[in-house]
C-alpha cells in the first residue's frame, strides 16, 4: 500500500504562494509548521469539512467551493469573537480534478486570504472517490472577549446581521424549481449568494458588548434554538426578520413552492445571530453603522421556553434538530 | 440542501469525554475552541487525512483506524521536535458506521490521549460515500529547538529509530500473499504492527542535538531523499538498517515474494530518520538508552548526491517520488 502521495508538484505550482512567505510555514517543506499568537491572546481553533453532494456539487465552480470552505470556518471564528490568522487545508480530491481546477480553486483562496488577512500554514492532499475538503482555522481573541453560543441572558435583545434566504433562493433556482422570477439579474444575484456566501466578520468588533453569538449554518430556528440552550425562549418580531424586498416578492409570486418558513429553516447565509443586554442597544447600532453591517433587532430572550411571535403564538417547540442517523 | 448535521447525540455519547474537561473546549458546545500554549513556546501545527481503501479498509478494526490517524500526526510533530498538546477531528463517515463502531473508535482515542497526554479540542462529523478522517494536531516547541526536514549538514551521522518492515509484512499477510511463516504468533505480531503503528516520540527529546529529522511515512528511501534535499548524498551501512531477525528469516523463506528493497520503499512504520553532528554521537546514544528507544546508526551524509552502500555502489538516484497524477 504505497499510500502517502508526495504532493510536491501540486504544492509548488499552486499552494506555495499561499503561505504569504511566513517563516513558520517552511515553504511547506516540513510536515508541520509553527505560528505566533500575540501576547495576552488565546489561540482560537475551528474546523469544518465540506463534502460533494452535501455542501456543493462536483461541477460547481472551484471558486465557489473555496469560498464555502473559507466562509463556514471564518463565520465560526467570528461568532466566537476571534480575529482569523491562518488555516490548514486537507484536500481529498477525485481523479476528475485537474490542474485548471486547482488553479481556479487556489486563486480564489488567494483572493480570500487578502480580504480576510489570513495565510495557509500547511495541509495535505489525498485521493478519494468524492471531493471532501477540511480546513482548520486559527484565530486569536482575549479570554474575556471570547463569546459563547449559549450564554444569553433573560431579556437580552436578539439581533441578526445581513439578510436571510438569499442563498436558499439561489439553490432553488439552480436546482431547476421553475420559479417565476421577472428579471434575469435577480436570478443571477441569488445564484451568486448561493455560490459565494460571505462570512459576517462582525463578531470580533462587538465581542465586548454581547452575551452570546452563533453563525447561521443550520437555519435560523435551529441556531436560535442553540442560543436559547433549553434555558430560555425567544419572542420574535417576524416583520423585523431581514428578507430583501425582491425576495419577498418572489415568495409571493411562487407561494406554492417557497415560503418564509423554508427560509428560516435553511442555513448557508452565514449571518450572525447574537444577543446583548438592552443597555448596549445604541452602542451596537452605532458599531454596525460604522462597520457597514446591516443589523436588525428581531426580538428578545424571554423566560418561557420555545420560539414565539409578536402576539406570543408558539412558532417552534424547543427541539433537538438532530437527524444524523 | 439541509446539510450541516447536528451531531449532538454522537458528540454527547462518545466525544464529550475526550475533551479532558478543558475549559477552552466549552464541552464542544461552541463551533470553535481555545487553548493555551506555554510562554516562550511556538505553536506547532500539523494535519493529515487518512482515507478508506488508501490508508485502511472499511472492515479494519475501528481501533486500528483511530491508531493510524493519531500516529501519522504525532510522528509529524515528533519529527519537528514538538510536544503534542491537543487535536481537532473531522470525521466523514458512511451510513455503515454504527454506534458500536463509534464507541470502539473513541475508546481507542481515549487510550491514546492518556498515553500521549493530549485532548480533543473540537471537530465535525459529516456523511460521505467513503470513510475519510482528518485530524489537525497542535504541539509546542521553543523556536530554537524546532527541527526541519532539510537542514542536514555534510558528514552528519544518519540515525534511524525502531525497526523497519514490520508493518509491510503485516500488510502482506493480511492481503493473503500466502507467505511461508512458521508460527502463528509471528503472523499475529506483524499484523498488529500493521494495524497499530506507534509514533516514535523521540524528536522532542533530542531536538537540541540534531540537524534534521523526518518520520518515515513514504518509505525509507523516499524520506531519506527528502532529508538530503537535493544538496547532499548518503552512504548507508545496509547491515545496520534495523530489521528484526524474524523478519529477515521470513524474507529468506519467501524470497520470490518479498525482499529488503520492498521494505525500504514502504512507509507506515512511522520511525524517525534524523541526522546529527558526529560530536553528539554519545549523547544521542545515551538519550536513546535512557528513553528506551532502539536506535541504529545507519550512515553518513556525503557530498556526492544519491544514496550509496558501504562500498559506494549507487543504490538510488535522487528522484522526486512524486506520483499523484
Amino acid at each position: 500500500m504505497k499510500k502517502k502521495i508526495s504532493e510536491k508538484i501540486i504544492i509548488k505550482k499552486f499552494f506555495n504562494k499561499l503561505n504569504n512567505n511566513k517563516l513558520g510555514t517552511f515553504n511547506f517543506e516540513n510536515d508541520a509548521a509553527y505560528f505566533n499568537i500575540s501576547k495576552n491572546y488565546k489561540t482560537i481553533i475551528t474546523t469544518d469539512t465540506i463534502t460533494e453532494d452535501v455542501d456543493f456539487f462536483q461541477h460547481d465552480p472551484p471558486e465557489s467551493i473555496a469560498q464555502k470552505l473559507v466562509c463556514v470556518n471564518l463565520s465560526d471564528l467570528s461568532a466566537m469573537g476571534a480575529l482569523p490568522k491562518a488555516y490548514t487545508l486537507n484536500l481529498s480530491i477525485t481523479p476528475e480534478i485537474n490542474l485548471n481546477w486547482l488553479r481556479r480553486f487556489t486563486s480564489q483562496l488567494s483572493r480570500l486570504q487578502k480580504k480576510y488577512n489570513i495565510y495557509l500554514i500547511g495541509g495535505d492532499i489525498s485521493k478519494s472517490k468524492e471531493i471532501s475538503l477540511s480546513a482548520t482555522f486559527i484565530g486569536q481573541a482575549k479570554l474575556k472577549f471570547i463569546i459563547s453560543q449559549n450564554k444569553c441572558c433573560l431579556n437580552d435583545d436578539i439581533w441578526i446581521t445581513g439578510n436571510l434566504g438569499n442563498s436558499y433562493l439561489g439553490y432553488k433556482i439552480l436546482t431547476n424549481q421553475k420559479l417565476k422570477i421577472s428579471k434575469k439579474k435577480y436570478k443571477d444575484f441569488f445564484k451568486k449568494c448561493y455560490f459565494y456566501p460571505e462570512p459576517c466578520m462582525f463578531g470580533n468588533v462587538i465581542s465586548g458588548y454581547i452575551n452570546s453569538a452563533i453563525d447561521i449554518s443550520d437555519g435560523f430556528y435551529g441556531d436560535l434554538n442553540k442560543i436559547l440552550n433549553g434555558k430560555y425562549g425567544a419572542k420574535i418580531y417576524k416583520k423585523n426578520i431581514p428578507i430583501l424586498d425582491n425576495l419577498k416578492k418572489i415568495i409571493l409570486d411562487n407561494s406554492s413552492k417557497i415560503n418564509i418558513e423554508n427560509i428560516l429553516s435553511w442555513g448557508d447565509d452565514y449571518e450572525l445571530i447574537f444577543t446583548s443586554n438592552k443597555s448596549f442597544k445604541n452602542r451596537i447600532t452605532n458599531l454596525a453603522k460604522k462597520n457597514n453591517i446591516k443589523l436588525s433587532h428581531i426580538g428578545s430572550v424571554i423566560r418561557t421556553k420555545g420560539i414565539f411571535d409578536d402576539s406570543m403564538s408558539l412558532i417552534k417547540n424547543p427541539s433537538s434538530y438532530d437527524h444524523f442517523f
